[in-house]
């Protein structure tokens, strides 16, 4: 009988962030001989490009979101619950606030968070749409502003509370202002006595030339129409700066709402910080070509926390394709660096993008093809729903929406969380409603 | 052309709180000449019955909870989102945060709270399951026990984290350890990687000599078997005295436990004491056999808040059913009263009760007959979609039920509500996850 070698130590990989980028890391190494820890301050993978459903009363937190442990299931694979507080590179040590991890490769896919340009005093005014309990407050705050008005008797403050501003044209913006148009105007349009919510007031407001500047022109023009055609004032080339809980300012002009949405600038996590790395103006971490951090090898940032610039030199969009590609890119890189092998350079393969506007109205670019209306909003419902993680949550999402649209229902316009909640601030008089 | 003679005012009937009662008052009163005000704290009805599959994430808030606006949309039917202060029955005035309401009739249905026999301090180490936030709070406290003990190296804190203690024998504590044990030994069980959760505790106490009180004595044998096989210990004939964050005291022994939950004790709303009504030892109001309170016959108490005795002497339980069947009683008595007629006294028609145990293991009374397994769990199961309020709601609530069947996984499993949360306690020493 032979004599049992030992095995070596599996070489040991953790990934701190359960988004898209960690996660396609940890499933294509969860197959591999690594011993992977996942990191991350929640128990659930959040499918972020929905969670504008959420905060408008479409979708719940768990149709859009997955447990990390159910996805990864793998016996070399396990998942640590904890807020990262640091990483020593040199030490090669990742420390949380429940206790720290050794590694010999790390994978940082942290993401982003929204910025607002250096005041940080707006957001209790306007919050930003990235996570789960982000979407709850917007979703509460939208549906309490139409109960106040129900009651309220100065006709001033009923029409700041019916006033939405969403800041930011870019997809989350497009996205956000036609879900609240088409709730304020549809879902909700008979449920009121005194006012009929679709007086509401909803205001896009971008600082740039167009929408959507990521897809093309032609593309920006039909959104703003589509915007238009479900009663959104769209404004251009306005930029804010100012913004408080009754509304904010527009260079000379005010627009005085009581429900401000932002979802204009974007910052990335404080992993530059924790590596001592150099981080682009928006805080993502240069990387070499290989998504390694220079001087550590054995670091990899992907993801939206990453600058990283395709041939022509542009730096790749902040969008789940690209987080994805990333953590399969690394995942391979790191199996063949254990035999030996070096990778080629990563390069991004763009399969195209899309937004949605409205019911049976989107824009697509895909395949080279410029598409609009509604073949460009089915090809993103059947997209959406495709890569949700979880064949339960897959079709719970397919029957909602597929109920929205036979009744314009929006089934989940709860106002949770918030015991005796005060956003936005209680007006000064009140209707006698009897 | 005969002149038009004004239209006298509708009577003005104001109804405090969207449970199963005021809900089916206003239903009733809707399509009858009464201008009708529906006020509640939130903006939904809540279907409390399952509000233990929320706590124990197999359901989603949205799936149990319908907005009042889209339940009542009749032309004479108004909402109003607010917590009431107080009742001025002599000025038949309603105050509530937001402003005040004048009504001809008033129907109180206002529900009750959890309660600690006087010891209100256990809340927060052992919360109740009567609301939304309630059951959020209880599911991220079961699951963030499991997370803890995953990296915890003290044996007797790991042991106190998988210790589940449900204080309480009726159908919700029976339905929460059912549920729990369910939870940990079939959905998590392959979720982590140093604890098994299939070796977590669960523990049921009920101070009486046998489970499910309200049930014959043949049911109650059932249901402690049946939560016995799915590894439930149930610990009858003792009463807790003393509860805090590390456990329970059951007279001489003390049970260590990070997440107890109270299903023990119930006290009616605050209703009494703005009436300057009688109660009862649990708070509920003694009212005339019409269901009014004595001295003002235009206001009426229905629900968990009213105490009344069926024809034997013994109080209505504080059911559904009962609520359900007072609010259509007063809406029909309403309708008399108007044209100078008056009614029979209430009664209670017992059509039988349910509770579940867990997959396949429920317990019934119905049209005399008693029900155990899986019939009386088809039997539940087809009654409380049934019973659940909006189409759609039903649909996603068969969906999910189908879809835990077939796999048991639990697709709602989110940690969500507290950024950093901190219950239970962090331990003090963690496992080097590495």
């Amino acid at each position: 009988m032979p004599i049992a070698t030992p095995k070596p130590p599996l070489p040991r990989v953790v990934i701190i962030g359960a988004g898209f980028g960690g996660l396609s890391a940890a499933k294509a190494l969860s197959r591999a001989p690594f011993s992977v820890t996942v990191v991350d301050r929640h128990n659930y993978h959040l499918f972020q490009p929905l969670l504008y459903q959420v905060a408008t009363a479409g979708l719940s937190p768990a149709d859009i979101a997955a447990p990390i442990r159910g996805i990864l299931r793998g016996p070399n694979c396990s998942v640590h619950l904890a807020k990262v507080t640091g990483v020593d590179p040199k030490e090669q040590t990742v420390t949380t606030e429940r206790g720290a991890l050794r590694y010999d490769y790390l994978i940082v896919a942290t993401g982003a968070r929204h910025a607002y340009f250096g005041h940080d005093e707006w957001e209790s005014a306007a919050p930003g749409l990235k996570k789960i309990d982000d979407a709850t407050t917007i979703r509460r705050r939208i549906l309490i502003a139409f109960e106040r008005a129900e009651t309220e008797i100065d006709e001033a403050e009923r029409k700041r509370l019916l006033t939405f501003v969403i800041v930011g044209g870019g997809a989350t913006g497009v996205e956000m202002a036609g879900a609240i148009a088409e709730l304020a105007k549809k879902a909700l349009a008979a449920d009121f006595r005194s006012i009929d919510p679709r007086d509401a007031q909803i205001v896009l407001v971008e600082a740039g030339p167009r929408l959507l500047p990521a897809f093309a022109p032609s593309l920006s023009d039909y959104a703003k129409k589509a915007l238009e055609t479900l009663g959104v004032e769209v404004v251009l080339s306005r930029a804010v700066t100012e913004c408080d809980g009754l509304g904010v300012v527009l260079g000379d002009s005010r627009l005085e709402s009581r429900t401000v949405v932002w979802a204009a600038g974007v910052r990335a996590s404080p992993a530059g910080k924790w590596l001592g790395a150099e981080t682009d103006r928006a805080g993502r971490v240069v990387v070499n070509s290989d998504l390694s951090v220079p001087g550590f090898p054995n670091v990899f940032v992907i993801g939206d926390t990453a600058s990283v610039a395709d041939e022509n030199g542009n730096p790749l969009p902040g969008v789940a394709a690209v987080a994805k590609q990333q953590g399969q890119y690394v995942a391979k890189l790191l199996q063949l660096r254990e035999r030996g092998v070096s990778s080629p350079p990563f390069r991004y393969r763009d399969y195209g993008s899309m937004a949605t506007i409205g019911r049976s109205r989107a824009v697509a670019e895909i395949w080279g093809l410029r598409l609009t209306g509604l073949i460009a909003w089915v090809l993103w419902s059947v997209a959406h729903v495709y890569f949700l993680i979880g064949f339960r949550n897959r079709l719970v999402v397919a029957l909602s929406w597929a109920w929205s649209y036979l009744t314009f229902e929006r089934g989940t316009r709860l106002i949770t969380g918030a015991e005796g909640a005060t956003e936005p601030p209680a007006p000064s008089k009140m209707r006698d409603a009897a």
